[in-house]
């Protein structure tokens, strides 16, 4: 008995490295950086695990299928519903929460500490002196609350901001102050920074509309490090250009790159990240993996297994 | 039975207006924005609340001087040896900590997310994919853990990292994980971010010179929001063109604003801010000063009292 695994990633020798001291049982392991190079082994392999959008190309040919293991948390290439869904399918969670706090505060920092400012300043050789404004003492609103989203709420008590959390029913955690579900206009409102952090679905398509971008605060700052489907981006680059926001800090996009036409590359109050916010560094999802295997060997029921249904 | 108090600052109006409502007992208050309107009240004063370096001028004519409340931190206008110390000095505590913690991490994630190259990319209409770098599992090093050390100490372990304290004595703070006392350079080379909270004391005074930046990681971050007076300016300079240490940030220089002639302006791998790391915020020193004043008319001691020999 042995399980043939394709690791389909171009980092694909990197995972297979980090992968080797697991010595994991009754594994047999092919690589590919691509699908071209995944062609001889996509008919006979049990388990994939790699980048959904690589899988999704050669998921019709794997005859054998049983387990998608996905090296991201964003797994909609591999949920259109004319795909297949008679297999297991795990994407990984937690170990981007970390990223993602770091990026929010961060930029967050960048808005209150003036660092642009600062920059452009000293590059004129100019003493430039002004108060920055704090963290300490703002709300922040989290629209979706999973571990994502929890991890940053966790890090804005640590700075003294109150947090608010807007989700459709869950309301489980601690460092959320107040929950809602009701109107996001009035949740909005009411907040100073707004991240999102929700994945796609097609509940969530242009959720942050043109009236809600008009209900925020014309100091408010608007985060997103979920998925680009979230926005509706004609409806932003109005905001931004009339001065109805702050800023926006956007690191997803609904095409990716973003097309050198696209308007948002000349807006105004917004600051651009290429999908780099909680990134797949290899080290932290190896063992997430290695896991699920031990525990697919051993018929025991896989961790972070994404319902097709509820596409999360 | 009545004391009188000059407040003594560019913000005595603000400062005032935040006092009005505590009501203090048998308060005289005067108010001057600069030494020539304080003229008519320096000789009947007891107490000033307000700028070291204002306080400084006016100094030898306060001739029933009891106590002065510095709106500072740093206090060493009024410590020169030619000054008297005839009076109780107190300065301001525990609030800056978590400003300084602010502008730290920051800065330690403009760095890790390549902000400023995201911009410049953003700007010239580049999608710019380069991986971040994470605060976690990094070593800072904290040179100097009074109360704005702890502070950031704590923010530190928030984020996962290390954190080591290097103090001539103390080793009293729960989020230093790992005191040093003995040699300076041993410290700085386990380290990934040196960050300077150091009053300016004759001891500390280029402290951190060409031998202890040749000691540092070539990918180590400096960042001084204590005193300009710790490090030695000309060997920064040599250790950041030549690529010793990877970035400095500075709050903090010998000569504030810094002369248009310094050569820090030309300066690459150096990003300055103008002494506003840990700014004096009006709303946040009131409360100590209302809370001190009780303390004095009911002759209790005074909180956050400097002694004059030892400079904090």
């Amino acid at each position: 008995m042995s399980y043939t695994t394709l690791i389909l990633s171009s980092q694909a020798a990197t995972y297979a490295e980090l992968l080797a001291p697991y010595d994991l049982p009754d594994l047999t392991l092919v690589t590919a950086e691509n699908t071209a190079e995944a062609h001889p082994f996509i008919s006979t392999c049990e388990i994939i695990f790699g980048a959904p959008g690589l899988i999704r190309e050669i998921l019709p040919q794997a005859a054998q299928l049983q387990w998608v293991q996905s090296t991201w948390a964003g797994v909609e290439a591999l949920l259109k519903p004319e795909l297949r869904q008679d297999y297991l399918l795990t994407n990984v969670k937690g170990i981007f929460g970390d990223l993602m706090a770091e990026y929010v505060i961060g930029y967050l920092l960048l808005h209150e500490r003036h660092m642009l400012a600062h920059y452009a300043a000293q590059q004129a050789g100019r003493w430039h002196h002004v108060w920055p404004g704090m963290l300490r003492g703002k709300t922040m609103g989290i629209l979706g609350v999973g571990s994502i989203g929890a991890a940053v709420a966790e890090t804005a008590k640590h700075f003294g901001m109150r947090t608010y959390g807007y989700t459709r029913s869950s309301m489980d955690c601690a460092f959320v102050d107040q929950y809602f579900h009701g109107s996001l206009l009035e949740f909005v409102a009411e907040v100073d920074y707004l991240v999102c952090t929700l994945p796609h679905t097609a509940a969530n398509e242009h959720l942050i509309d043109r009236t809600v971008l008009q209900a925020m605060k014309p100091t408010a700052v608007l985060i997103n490090g979920g998925r680009g489907s979230a926005i509706d981006e004609a409806a932003l680059l109005i905001a931004l250009q009339q001065n109805e926001i702050a800023l926006a800090v956007l690191d997803v996009f609904q095409r990716e790159p973003l097309p050198p036409e696209h308007p948002f590359w000349a807006a105004p109050n917004l600051l651009m990240t290429s999908h780099t916010a909680a990134p797949t560094l290899p080290e932290l999802i190896v063992p997430i993996f290695a896991e699920n295997y031990r525990r697919f060997v051993n018929k025991q029921p896989l961790n972070y297994q994404v319902e097709f249904g509820r596409g999360y």
